[in-house]
């Protein structure tokens, strides 16, 4: 099928015009929402200037990404996934966008079945899809060293430091585990009332984290179930950190708070993530919904690049 | 025209029934943003639950407000307006979503040329088409009583309090104008560098206004431009509120500042103004674009109400 369609590719690619109407598909994974076009069916490219104005909650369609479906490039994979933000800068990896990436081609008979192997900016990822509809996705294996993260401090198992949050000094322990993107995981007693956005924020400035950092506040319920809240990096409190997720299950493993198994309970709802220790790749399994179809004429090209 | 819809609106009312895949059209006014359905073509009753689910910008569609459209009950009506907000709240008027419904009835051929009459919960308005696609709103006589806002002041031509705002008392100077919402309108030399986040928040909660007011900060250009920002009254400021546009030139001319027609400079783009003194309605005039088409399987009913 790859096959194919890198020859339909190759074609296309000589003659690619911008349709001035494009259909789309909105679509969420627990509440991370997504813009699906497939250009392999639509051939069309869009100038950055263009999906800052597709991106636009009043005057466009409104995503927190824009994904786009495309033939791919190397032999193994199914398709090519490219990934943008509303701000139109083009981004490497998002969980719940490649959830409903799996569910969108196999709702449409793309492909018949999973696995499905995607072509990222970066690496090849699997996905399959569960006979209870929730797609499994493979995140890649987590590091811990600080160089990974970074972390400007010699590795240890957990690290120690002081916050001044909400006027007072706060003695914090945190783990630190790399999904390709930096978290700090701080384990709570009580996540509903931990302070997640002032901690969060004053955290993520520390000269500890010279990119910033992700935080998670994981209440541990039992062996098999945690309770997160994250405050990403740039955006504050989300409703549902892939990674975060992803960082958080591994740090509880690792320190044996937890069984390999285990429900994620975030506030847009649950995912699932496994993780077999050091060496596997971390796998998160969760919901993926199609919200409506529309078409849109393409707002005028301005921008550059394709 | 409306008669013909009103038997078949009669018609449709014994056996109306939810259609689960709903069409509708995404709009906005200058960015204040709009869901159109067209209930006449496909009847369906949506609860106030349904409609803040399809108001969610994540997991829905997303919208400033909902505007239905159907079959009139009074026969001097061509349609029935209904508008929602995304909490699932009824309003009565939108100079901005007016403008759209006149292009979406228009575009489609639902009636033939404007003017368009049309019945809102309070009235009936009047729409015009001019042959540039600008869409003039018939938005009502302006009143200058103080119970019309309410204020709690006697009348004169302008007020004058005192404000705490950013650490300092500010003595200010407005007029009251009422467009069936409550105005509060400043004249400043820069409008840019107007404190309206500050002074406008803290205007709207003085005693002097029991139910709170829309705080309008009007740069006088000439004679027949000015630049406007609004504070809208539970919602800071916006990219252009309609009613507030009409407030402040009404203002200005009525204080011999202005001329009849005028052009407000808002965040979000331009409006013109007429209003031709006491006794007439304010004449608004501006844009209005159609975004996108989609249809949505309807959310599982689970509210109340039509």
């Amino acid at each position: 099928m790859a096959d194919t369609r890198n020859r339909q590719r190759r074609h296309n690619r000589g003659q690619r015009q911008t349709s001035s109407r494009l259909p789309f598909t909105k679509m969420h994974g627990l509440g991370n929402d997504f813009v699906v076009i497939d250009l392999i069916s639509h051939p069309a490219s869009l100038s950055s200037e263009q999906i800052r104005e597709l991106g636009n909650r009043h005057r466009g369609i409104g995503f927190d990404q824009l994904l786009m479906i495309d033939a791919p490039n190397r032999p193994d994979a199914d398709f090519l996934y490219r990934i943008f933000n509303a701000d139109g800068s083009e981004v490497e990896h998002c969980g719940n966008g490649a959830r409903c990436f799996a569910k969108y081609v196999l709702d449409r008979g793309l492909i018949a079945n999973s696995p499905i192997h995607v072509e990222t900016a970066n690496r090849l990822l699997t996905l399959h899809r569960n006979t209870d509809g929730q797609v499994q996705v493979d995140m890649g294996e987590p590091e811990f060293t600080p160089a990974s993260l970074p972390l400007d401090a010699q590795q240890q198992d957990s690290y120690q430091t002081t916050v001044n949050a909400d006027g007072s000094d706060h003695l914090i322990e945190f783990y630190a585990v790399s999904m390709g993107n930096p978290h700090a995981v701080l384990v709570v007693s009580d996540c509903e009332n931990a302070p997640v956005k002032s901690l969060g924020a004053r955290i993520g400035k520390l000269p500890l984290f010279p990119q910033g950092v992700n935080v998670g506040f994981m209440e541990i319920q039992d062996r098999n179930h945690i309770r997160l809240r994250v405050f990403e990096r740039g955006a504050g409190e989300t409703e549902a950190c892939g990674t975060g997720a992803c960082a958080a299950v591994v740090a509880g493993i690792k320190a044996g708070l937890l069984n390999n198994t285990v429900t994620a309970t975030l506030n847009g709802g649950q995912l699932q993530i496994n993780w077999q220790g050091e060496g596997h790749p971390v796998l998160m399994t969760g919901p993926a919904a199609t919200v409506f179809e529309g078409h849109i004429t393409l707002p005028k090209r301005a921008g550059t690049g394709e």
